[in-house]
């Protein structure tokens, strides 16, 4: 039976499967990618799992309930990763998942439900610059626009989906209907330093927080940079330097959190004064309308700061994601998973990153779990977790699974 | 007979040869570059040069004086665009010499020295980061380590250079001695609005300024944009946006010039903490010293700030060209030819800008003629000269030509 350490294990095994040799790197539908389903596949097999590939690149497999064809208790995390990752943000909850489903799969013969666990890929966004593809497809909230979507090479989604060996026009035969299943619980670490300040284990999630992203073009004019005094000119660089100075003063002390991730400057010649500045915002808070009344402030204060250089300012409103709450019923199996492992009072904590939960929620209920990591580091190779907390994961989340499964209407 | 009126038709012309559809871009040793080449080529044996191409991807052309192999006096400017250029910075100095050669051709066969016009490759650096590569091996003064440059897909030059029919092993072929040449004449637009503010057409150069260029990393840590709170934040974006506040602020009340043109950050995803954030640093002044001096202050300002949120910074001297003098004998040879199109005072003027005359100062005296440009638009498809202007330079040019080539002293 997978112990905690088995788990960490696969994890570094996992964190082999890159696209770069440096570094942990493994967006949508890469060779890395691939490496990692044959990983995984391996062990959702020697786990007791039925095992496939869905049309929209999610890793999928399943142990059959009382009888086949049920609805099913899905189980999971993500596969992929942002640029230079660290090698627990996702993996460790779909590798939990196997794990639990591996301690289950005797009793699931006797379920009212099948057992099912999902490793979904593009929960990051980080090819192609749209997040949750592989998780929004499950829920049936597809779009067919995003086939056309580019990554930095210039290769269209949908290109990359047939490179991969997916056949664009069956991603219908990726999604689930309600009525295919009971709930979806997700274990992951919290991404941030609450837990570990609390000196709890684990956490059960109330909410997850909706980030709002913003493109922001700030428009000046490209000029030499040798014979163009000051006066004359309307550096797009600057104009995007005071406001990205000026995002992180008025946020600081808010509730919200604000974070410029990416920028990028045209022509950007080193001798030539930028005429063209365009950079991402991306805007988080407790609550949506929180959240949106800091954007407002901010554009406000984005443009005025523009202005008074001459500069114009355009901003296109990239993505935008309502708050998802955890339902009743999932928090409340987690919670009694958590205090079965010692904890009397789990945390109550929302989360400020995005899940793949937000995308379920289209189609069932969700629930989540959070584990202490160290330092609040993620997106990161310092992310690093303590076995004691994984052995407590995997403990709550099996009963938590266990509860949920039984206690899963019988279909008519 | 060319006039200024063709000599700006031929303008249009060549600024067809780009290598982006929708603007103006020639790099070093791309296809732009060598349908460039074909098309001047053209022009320089209609005005009666013999024409090659050197091995640094230079066009050349002469016209031998009293007797074959005399030194030269060599017309130029470069035929390279830094991206989404105008089509008169550098091409239009070297088509300005292609009309003097035509003008004096008939009479060179009587001179001490021979007539050469040269359309120099790479001034602008745009390709290789390292600018002046083609002035540089003329003046011999070539570095082997630049052979190892790449551009932005990783092109190292010496491939680059093969691709474009070149033999890197025989760049030395290039490189002229002292005893080769007469001297250095070259046309160029103004770049900046002083001869528009003093309603003059042309003026006569004193020096050119030495640009100093500075790499500057910021270095925080990349962490989630969700999880993590302010106080916990390295923002190395945040670091580096407040850092070129800074300069601009520090530098826009002296007489020195600072522009940041190329920012980059790590890991550079939408929903991560930048890590690292990596920019240039372009600095000018009218005297080497007054330039090193504000280096320095901005450096102190630089550390500070990022010292205060706790990141590093690291700086790399990338570039540094002392100021160049013109040589006397040149400017009066010029101002003389200024004062002949009826403006009895020339304008003497600092070039802010770098020009292909700082290295070819390694091997010969250089004497520079601006010409004014409307608004000082440089490095922009705006940029726009008045015909009158064009005929101005042409006349001056052709008689600053004939005087610097018949005062030249006969070999021994």
């Amino acid at each position: 039976m997978s112990t905690a350490a088995d788990v960490l294990a696969r994890c570094d095994a996992l964190a082999a499967c890159s696209d770069h040799p440096d570094h942990l790197d493994r967006a949508h539908l890469t060779p890395a990618l691939a490496a990692a389903h044959r990983l995984v596949t391996g062990w959702m097999t020697a786990a007791g799992l039925r095992t496939w590939r869905d049309q929209a690149g999610n890793l999928c497999g399943r142990i059959e309930g009382r009888e086949p064809g049920l609805p099913a208790l899905l189980l999971g995390s993500h596969l992929d990763t942002v640029p230079d990752a660290g090698r627990y943000d996702g993996m460790l909850g779909v590798l939990l998942a196997v794990a639990v489903a591996e301690r289950l799969g005797p009793e699931v013969a006797a379920w009212p439900c099948a057992l099912e666990v999902v490793g979904f890929t593009d929960e990051e966004g980080a090819r192609f610059g749209t997040a949750l593809l592989g998780s929004r497809a499950l829920a049936g909230t597809w779009d067919d626009e995003w086939w056309d979507l580019q990554d930095a090479d210039g290769v269209p989604l949908a290109q990359a989906a047939r490179d991969f060996g997916l056949d664009p026009s069956l991603i219908g035969t990726a999604a689930r209907r309600p009525a295919d299943l009971v709930g979806y619980l997700e274990a992951h670490i919290e991404q941030g330093p609450l837990l570990e300040e609390a000196d709890r284990s684990l956490g059960v999630v109330t909410t997850i927080a909706g980030a709002r992203r913003l493109r922001v073009e700030v428009l000046g004019e490209a000029r030499h940079a040798g014979g163009t005094p000051y006066p004359r000119r309307r550096d797009a660089l600057v104009g995007a330097a005071e406001a990205i100075v000026l995002i992180e003063r008025t946020v600081r002390d808010s509730e919200a959190i604000a974070t410029v991730g990416q920028i990028d400057v045209e022509p950007g010649a080193v001798n030539v004064i930028p005429g063209r500045a365009v950079f991402s915002l991306d805007l988080r808070a407790a609550t949506d309308e929180a959240r949106d009344a800091m954007r407002d402030t901010l554009l406000a204060g984005i443009e005025a700061v523009c202005a008074a250089r001459g500069l114009g300012v355009r901003v296109t409103d990239v993505y935008a994601a309502p708050a998802t709450p955890c339902a009743d019923r999932l928090r409340d199996a987690l919670r009694a998973g958590v205090v079965a492992t010692g904890d009397p009072a789990p945390l109550d904590v929302w989360s400020r990153a995005g899940h793949d939960g937000m995308a379920v929620s289209a189609v069932t209920d969700v629930g989540m779990l959070f584990l202490r990591c160290h330092d609040g580091i993620s997106h990161h190779p310092a992310e690093a977790v303590r076995e004691v907390d994984v052995a407590a994961a995997l403990d709550a989340l099996t009963a938590a699974a266990r509860t949920v499964a039984t206690q899963a209407p019988v279909p008519a």
